[in-house]
């Protein structure tokens, strides 16, 4: 038996292989250890833990070390891990993705998805986003905190069920990077008229304002990107909550 | 002013409006209150917490209290609560889904993902989901426990960002209800080889098996479904990994 000598790094997005975000982590990565990108084929926003039951799901090799996939970022992950990659990954990166991630907008998010889904299957895994809807961004400015938590996940893996969400400001230099929470919030005014479809049926088109409903809380995600720096915010798969699962029982 | 007298009950699924569980859902929230149904227009299963941004939703009146969405779950708490109902509602009710959501399951799921988005804006919500694969199946046994959550969450509302997750074992009596945690569990052999598509791609089918990693606990959902038992679970929004996150901080 060899030693192996490089890690093995899946990198997956909700934007699409192609998009700018995945190619500026990939050229990172690279530097860490054997990467495999196994991407949607074109963008998939909004696609939260969402996975594709009822229809077949396609794999195409474009390059030696790219897959894109016709199915959401879950479906990536989890045809990466048991159809394409030859060992179980040491590490999952999700990202960069073009908006950000934070507070309840995490659930929506095919970034966020897809860490989810390498943490249930036992990988460390972090999803990167930036706060900006610019197609073309310069993400530079983010690289060495990119770089930082990966290296750090490789050498110390994460918790049993947890994994991490990292947001990112459009700053030319970040003030730093905080460990917090997910902020409370709420999206409002979430849609626009459209008119009507062919078939007179009434159409909406989502857009949305977010509130956060806690502006003053300096340990929450939100905080953090509001003030230039990187939130680092670790997730668990455990959704219980247990102080009211508590209350609960008492009261039967 | 007039006192308000019944409440207002907003029904939805991810199994569409003409599933056998969301009409006999409705059936049973007549009792209860005033309701409006808005579901998928058709099966949406895995949808998550997954939103269509990317192109237009429409809406489809098909009786006086029930229309068509063309989006997924959470659009159509979205759009019944800014553009259909004429009241913020007392309650939302997601399901019955056919197949349960328990354990990990739940990311996956649309009906849960649609009682997270009713949480997130402030409605105490409930998903029920019955560990059934049938389209046609008997849901009469599960009547009592679905009328007792509703009308205690009716009463007494839910905690701030809290949601409730009940999942029913398929039986013809229930030997009771449990009040407990996500059990951890882990899919494996997800993909069938479905060939290759016209384009020569390789094609996969989506399936799994899932194993229950802590069988022998019985503070789990699946213990208790294994169990005859109806599972409640409470779900929060806030996945924040609070352990790791004063672990990290500590460290830094």
């Amino acid at each position: 038996m060899t030693a192996k000598v490089r890690p093995t790094i899946l990198i997956t997005n909700d934007d699409g292989y192609q998009a700018q975000g995945i190619q500026f982590l990939a050229s990172i990565m690279r530097e860490l250890g054997d990467i495999v990108v196994v991407a949607p084929d074109s963008a998939r926003s909004g696609a939260g833990c969402s996975i594709t039951p009822t229809c077949p799901v396609s794999i195409q090799r474009i390059d030696e070390t790219t897959y894109a996939c016709s199915g959401t970022p879950v479906d990536c992950v989890k045809i990466a891990l048991e159809k394409i990659l030859p060992c179980k990954p040491d590490l999952v990166v999700s990202g960069i993705n073009h908006g950000d991630n934070a507070s309840i907008s995490l659930h929506y998010s095919g970034t966020v998805g897809a860490v989810l889904e390498a943490c249930m299957k036992g990988v460390p895994a972090i999803g990167y986003s930036l706060r900006t809807h610019k197609k073309e961004c310069d993400f530079a400015p983010y690289a060495e905190v990119v770089i930082e938590w990966a290296k750090r996940v490789l050498h110390d893996g994460l918790p049993e069920d947890t994994c991490l969400n990292i947001n990112f400001p459009e700053v030319k230099k970040l003030a730093g990077a905080k460990i917090c929470r997910m902020a409370r919030g709420m999206w409002h005014t979430e849609w626009l008229d459209a008119g009507t479809d062919e078939d007179g049926k009434n159409i909406y088109t989502l857009t949305g304002t977010f509130n956060n409903l806690e502006p003053d809380a300096d340990d929450t995600d939100y905080w953090a990107i509001d003030h230039d720096m990187a939130a680092i915010t670790p997730l668990k798969l455990d959704m219980t909550d247990y102080l009211t699962l508590e209350r609960m029982s008492g009261e039967r």
